[in-house]
C-alpha cells in the first residue's frame, strides 16, 4: 500500500521512464521533470544506487544542473547502512523531486527495501514530492516489481518474476525498454496474475507522467502500451504449467504515443491531439 | 475477395501454422491436418514453392506418406510457367488437401499470383478441399499478407509491409514465428492500417484450424494470440510519421492456447478447458 501521507497534501508526480531517454537533445523528458519539481527552485535528489558505474549519478546531477534547477544532491547509497544515514535523510527531506537512475532493480530493491530512507521516499511523494525513474527507477516505483522474465509476445506461465517494489502505487505494474526488448508476454503474465493492477509498457525515452489524480501523459519518442485487464474473462494462469502459454480472454489494450493521456482510476484513453498530414 | 465456390459445397478448413511445427515426436499439427482431410483416404499435395531448399517438398512428402494418407504429390512449382501447367492443375484437382510450406512468402506471391494454379487453390478451397500452409505458407493465406516488417512490441507508421494474399480469406490477417520473432507490433500496425480483420499472431509449432463456420481451434504448444480492432476509438495511422509510434485506442486482446477457440464471425473467444492443478 502507497504511505497515507499528511492529510490535506496531494501525492507528488510518479514519473517511470523507460530507460534511455534523451540527455544530450532537447532531453523533453528530463526538462519536463526538472520543470515539474520547481524549475529555477527545484531541489533536486538523484538516487544511483540502481547502477554499478561510478559516475551516473554525476552524469544526472550535471544534465539537472545544466537545465538551472536551484540544487542538485547525489545520494551515493552503496548498501543499506548508506539508507540508514541521517545525512542523507536530512538532504532527502528538502527535495522538491527525486530522481532513481537505471541499473539493476533488484540492487534498489535489496538495499533500499525496508530501510528509512525507502520510508521517506514513500512519505515524501504522497505529500507532494515528485519521484521519477528511469529503467530499473522505473521498475521499482510500483507495489509489484517486474524483476525479470523472458523477452518475447506470448505470456508463459512462468515467464515473469516479480518481487515487491517500493509501492508508491499499486494501481499499476510498470515494464520498461518495452519495444526494444519485447516485453509484453511478461508485462501480460504479470497482469494476468491478479488482474487489479494496470499494466504499462514503455518504450525507450519514453514517460508516463502519473499525476496526482492518476490520470498519466505519455511524453517521449517512442509509445506506451497500456494492458487493462479488468474484464478479463478466462485465465488458465492457475492451470498452466512452467514454460506453457497461458490462455487470456478479453484484455483491452491500448497504445498511445506523446501527447496520449490514460485515466487509471477510470481505465480510460485519452488519445493525443493530431496533426493533419497531407499528402 | 475469397472465391464464390460451387452452389451448396462447404468452404475447406483454412489451416495457417505459425513455423517450425513437430515433425519427428507426435506430430499433432500435421496428424491432424492428414485426418482432416480423410485421413487413410487423404490424397495430399505439398507445394514447397516458398523454399528454396530442393528436399523440402520430399520431407514433406515423407512425413505424410508415413502417417498412411493414400496418396501425396509434391508440386514442384518453381517458376510462373510451372503453375500453368495442365499435369500440375489436374493433380490439384484431385486433392483433397493442400500444403504450402515455409520459406518467403514473396516467393509464394510473386510466383503463384494471378496464374491458373492459385486461381485453382482458390476454388478448391471455396469447394471444400482444406488448405494448409506453415509460416511463410500461412502468412499468404488471407486476403491481405504480412510480407514483413520491423520486429518489437509497439506499432509503427512504417512497421508492416503489406502485399495482396491468396485471398482464401479477408477477414483475418496472419503473423507467424509470433513469439519467436517478436512480432505483435507489425500485427498491431497492420490491423490499424483497416480495422476490418482480425489479427492472428501464431507462435511456432501452432496451428489455427479455421472451420468453414469461421471458427477456428488452436492446436500446438505455442499460442495464438488475437487482436480484435473492431472497437477501436482512435488511432493515429492518417498522421503518424515514417518510424513513429502509432497511437491506437480500444483494441481488444486474447491470448488462446491449445483448446482455445475464437469465432472470427461474432468475435468471440472460447476458453479451453481446464485440467485442475492441485499442489
Amino acid at each position: 500500500m502507497p504511505s497515507q501521507g499528511t492529510k490535506g497534501k496531494k501525492r507528488g508526480y510518479i514519473v517511470p521512464v523507460g530507460g534511455a531517454e534523451n540527455k544530450k537533445g532537447d532531453r523533453p523528458i528530463l526538462v519536463k521533470f526538472a520543470r515539474l519539481a520547481g524549475g529555477a527552485d527545484a531541489r533536486l535528489v538523484v538516487i544511483p544506487t540502481a547502477s554499478e558505474l561510478d559516475d551516473t549519478g554525476d552524469r544526472y546531477a550535471e544534465i539537472f544542473e545544466d537545465l538551472q534547477v536551484e540544487a542538485v544532491d547525489v545520494l551515493q547509497i552503496e548498501d543499506r547502512e548508506d539508507a540508514f544515514k541521517d545525512e542523507y535523510l536530512q538532504i532527502l527531506e528538502g527535495a522538491t523531486g527525486v530522481f532513481l537512475t537505471g541499473g539493476n532493480q533488484l540492487r534498489l530493491s535489496t538495499i533500499l527495501g525496508g530501510t528509512p530512507l525507502a520510508q521517506l521516499l514513500r512519505r515524501l511523494n504522497a505529500d507532494g514530492v515528485h519521484i521519477g525513474g528511469t529503467s530499473a527507477g522505473a521498475a521499482i516505483i510500483p507495489e509489484h516489481m517486474i524483476a525479470g522474465g523472458a523477452s518475447g509476445s506470448t505470456p508463459r506461465a512462468d515467464g515473469v518474476i516479480l518481487a515487491p517494489g517500493l509501492g508508491l502505487t499499486n494501481s499499476v505494474v510498470i515494464d520498461q525498454h518495452f519495444r526494444q526488448r519485447d516485453r509484453i508476454g511478461r508485462l501480460l503474465t504479470a497482469v494476468s496474475f491478479n488482474p487489479f493492477a494496470i499494466g504499462i509498457g514503455l518504450d525507450e525515452d519514453t514517460a508516463a507522467f502519473i499525476g496526482p489524480d492518476n490520470v498519466f501523459e505519455v511524453v517521449g519518442t517512442g509509445a506506451a502500451t497500456i494492458i487493462d485487464p479488468t474484464h478479463l474473462d478466462y485465465s488458465s494462469m492457475d492451470s498452466a504449467r512452467p514454460g506453457e502459454p497461458v490462455s487470456l480472454i478479453g484484455l483491452k489494450m491500448h497504445v498511445l504515443a506523446e501527447g496520449g493521456r490514460y485515466d487509471i482510476n477510470n481505465r480510460v484513453a485519452i488519445a493525443p491531439k493530431k496533426e493533419p498530414v497531407e499528402s
